[in-house]
C-alpha cells in the first residue's frame, strides 16, 4: 500500500491582498506529475482544501481541475475530508456521485464509521467537527473538549473496526504538542483545541490535516504532511512537501517526502534601505519573491515602499525595526487611551497588517465616523 | 421519449425576509414522487436551480438530496444547465463525475456543441451565457445582444447536429413576446435580451428555463415550463406546474402538465382592517398562506401589522390603497427633491418594500450619515 499524503492546500488564500492561486496552480501541476510517477494506490487530502467556506471561482475551477486529473485521468483513488476551513456541507456536494470513480470526500461525521476499503486497506475520513456537533451527535454532554471529540469518534470506530486490518484514520485536528504557525486557524477560544496522540494508537497510519509543518509533531505513526505552500511568514523557514508513505503487509511504515517548489519563494530580508536598493545586494537576490523586508533606518525615508518595489515586486510586507523603547512609549501611551479609542487602534493595527500603505489622519477620521456611526445603529436596532 | 421538463427552482429564494427553503422542499418531495410514477426517460431543469451563485447551505443540501434520489435512487438520467441566477463554476464543480450516473450539469458553453445521447434522442444542453462571453468563444466581433449570441450558438449547432436525429435544446433564455414577471432578474439593462424562437426551429423540442409562468409563450415546440413556486406577487395568479413531453418516433410531441402543491400559497387579499380582522371573514380564509395585503383604510391606524399578523402569520407585504390624487401630489414632490436626496429617496422606497415596519425619521437620519460617509471614503480612494 502506497498512500501520497497531502493536506492544506487552501486554496482561494489571500496573503497581504494577494490570491495565491497561481502559485498553488503551479505546484499543483508538479503534485500531478509525482502522482503519474510514484502509482501511488492511494491520494489522501487531509483538509483545507480551500481556505474558506466560500472560496473565489478560480480556486473552485483549480481544485475540479486537479482532482479530475488525479481521479479520473490517472484513474488513482482518492480519499478528502473538509477541514476547519472548509464548509464541509459546500465541499461535499456530490460526494454521493464521486465514489464511482473512486473519489471519496468527506464532510459529514456519521460517514467516517465505515471504512473506505481500497486494496485490503480500511480507511476511516474523519472531516474536522466541532466539539458541538459530536455532542449532538452522540447525544453525550461530558463532550466539552476537542479532545472529548476526537477520543469519542475514534473509540467508536475501534468498537466496530477491524483489528486485523491495516486501518488509517484521515482526520484534520490540532496535536498536542504540535508546533502552529501563524496562519492555521485556532480551534478554540479559551482553550488548547489540542487532541493527544493517544486517541489515534489504534491505527497503523494517522494522516493528519491542520498544522502546516511536516515537522509539527515527531511520531512514529502519526503524521502532518504539512501545507501546500507557505501561508504566512511564520512559515518561511518550514520545509513545504508532500509525505509518501508505505505500509507492508506486517503494517510497518515508510515515509519518504517530495518538494513541490512553487514559482516564488516566500522569505524575510533585512537592512538599510540603501543597502537594500544597491545592485551589489540585490543582484544575489531573487527579486520576484514575495518578501517581507525590515528596514533597520531610523527616521524618516520618503516613500520607501515603491522605491523598494521598483526593484522588489512583490513585497507583501514592509517594516521598520522598533527599538525596544520606542515600543515602550506606545504601550504605555495605549494603556492610557480610553475604551473609545479600542475600536480604531485595532482597526488601525489591522489596516496595517493587511496593506502596505499609510493609515494617514485622513483616513483616521474617515473611520472614526464609520465607527459612529455603527454605535449610532446598533443603538436604533 | 418521455420527458419531464422543469427549471427555475432557485432554491435559497429569500422572499420579503423569508427563506422558502420548506415551500421548495415540500413541492420538491412531491417532484421526486412524480418522477417515481411517470418514470420518464429524463428530467430536465433548465436552469436557476439556485437563487443567486452563493445559496444558503440548506439550498445546496436540499438540491444534492433531490438530485440524489432522482438519479441515483429512482435511476432517472437528469440533463440541466446553469441559469442566470446561478454561478455556472460552481454549480456545475464535479460534474465530469456526474456523467458516470447518467446526470449530466453544464454550466460551459464549450460543452454545448456535444449532445448528450439518451434512448437514440439527441439533447443539447445551452447553458445561460451573456453575448460577451459568446463574442469572445466564438472571436465574433458581431454578437452584441442576446439574440445574436443565441443565434450563433445554434447556428453552430445545427451545422454538426443530425437532422435525422430528434434533436432537443435546453436553454435559459427570454424567447421575444414571453410573458415577465417581477422576480426573473432582466437579462440585459438597456436593452430587451430577448431571443426570437426562430434560434430554436431546427430542434424537434425546446425546453426553456427563465420566464416562470408555464404560459409564457405559445408556441407547438418551445415552451418554458415555468417555476417551482410562486416567486413574487405578480406571479399569484400563476399556475405552477411540471411539463410532461412525450415524443414519438415521427417527432410529434405531446405536452401535458402536472401540479405541484406547496404547503402555503402566495395571495393577496384587501378591505378594511375590520373587514378582515373579522372571523366571518378569515374563518374562510386559509391563514398561514404568504399575503399580500392592502387596507383601504384612510387616515392613521394604530400598529396594523401587527394586529393583523395575529390572524395571518406570514403577511410578507403590508400596504395602504394610496388615492390617485395623494400619489400626483408625492411626484411633484419627488420631483423638486434635490439630487442630494435622490440616494436616500431609493433607499427608503427599498426598505418599505423589504420590511413591513416604518421608515422613521431616526432611521432616515441614520441613513443620511452612512450615506454621507460612503461619499467621503469614495473621494478618499
Amino acid at each position: 500500500m502506497k498512500i501520497i499524503h497531502t493536506a492544506d492546500w487552501h486554496l482561494g488564500k489571500l496573503i497581504h491582498g494577494i490570491y495565491m492561486t497561481e502559485q498553488q496552480e503551479a505546484v499543483l501541476e508538479q503534485f500531478i506529475e509525482l502522482v503519474a510517477e510514484e502509482k501511488p494506490d492511494v491520494v489522501i487530502i487531509a483538509g483545507d482544501l480551500y481556505d474558506r467556506s466560500v472560496p473565489p471561482v478560480e480556486a473552485v475551477q483549480l481544485l475540479e481541475k486537479v482532482l479530475f486529473r488525479i481521479n479520473v485521468e490517472l484513474r488513482t483513488p482518492v480519499l478528502a475530508i473538509s477541514g476547519n476551513h472548509d464548509s464541509a456541507e459546500r465541499l461535499a456536494f456530490g460526494s454521493s456521485w464521486y465514489r464511482h470513480s473512486g473519489f471519496y470526500l468527506n464532510g459529514k461525521l456519521s460517514d467516517c464509521f465505515e471504512p473506505v476499503r481500497i486494496n485490503g486497506v480500511h480507511f476511516y475520513l474523519v472531516p474536522y467537527a466541532e466539539p458541538g456537533v459530536v455532542r449532538e451527535v452522540f447525544q453525550d454532554s461530558s463532550i466539552h473538549s476537542h479532545h472529548d471529540a476526537m477520543s469519542r469518534v475514534t473509540w467508536e470506530i475501534e468498537k466496530t473496526m477491524d483489528a486485523n486490518a491495516t486501518n488509517v484514520l484521515v482526520g484534520h485536528a490540532f496535536v498536542t504538542g504540535g508546533k502552529t504557525t501563524d496562519s492555521e486557524r485556532i480551534l478554540s477560544v479559551g482553550g488548547s483545541g489540542s487532541v493527544d496522540s493517544d486517541c489515534f494508537s489504534p491505527f497503523t497510519y494517522t494522516a493528519l490535516g491542520h498544522l502546516h509543518s511536516p515537522d509539527a509533531i515527531k511520531h512514529e505513526t502519526i503524521r502532518y504532511s504539512g501545507s501546500l505552500l507557505k501561508y504566512s511568514f511564520s512559515e518561511v523557514k518550514q520545509r513545504k512537501s508532500i509525505s509518501i508513505i508505505e505500509i507492508d503487509a506486517s503494517g510497518q511504515l515508510t515515509m519518504n517526502e517530495k518538494s513541490l517548489i512553487p514559482p516564488q519563494d516566500m522569505r524575510e530580508i533585512s537592512g538599510y534601505i540603501d543597502e537594500l536598493l544597491d545592485p551589489t545586494f540585490y543582484t544575489s537576490q531573487k527579486l520576484d519573491d514575495f518578501l517581507k523586508v525590515t528596514l533597520f533606518d531610523e527616521g524618516a525615508l520618503i516613500d520607501p515602499i515603491n522605491k523598494l518595489r521598483a526593484i522588489y515586486p512583490n513585497i507583501l510586507h514592509l517594516e521598520r525595526k522598533i527599538e525596544a523603547i520606542d515600543l515602550k512609549k506606545r504601550q504605555a501611551l495605549r494603556s492610557i487611551q480610553s475604551e473609545r479609542k479600542t475600536e480604531l487602534d485595532l482597526f488601525s493595527e489591522f489596516y496595517k497588517e493587511m496593506t502596505t500603505s499609510e493609515f494617514t489622519e485622513q483616513k483616521q477620521k474617515l473611520m472614526e465616523e464609520v465607527i459612529d456611526s455603527v454605535r449610532k445603529e446598533v443603538l436604533l436596532v
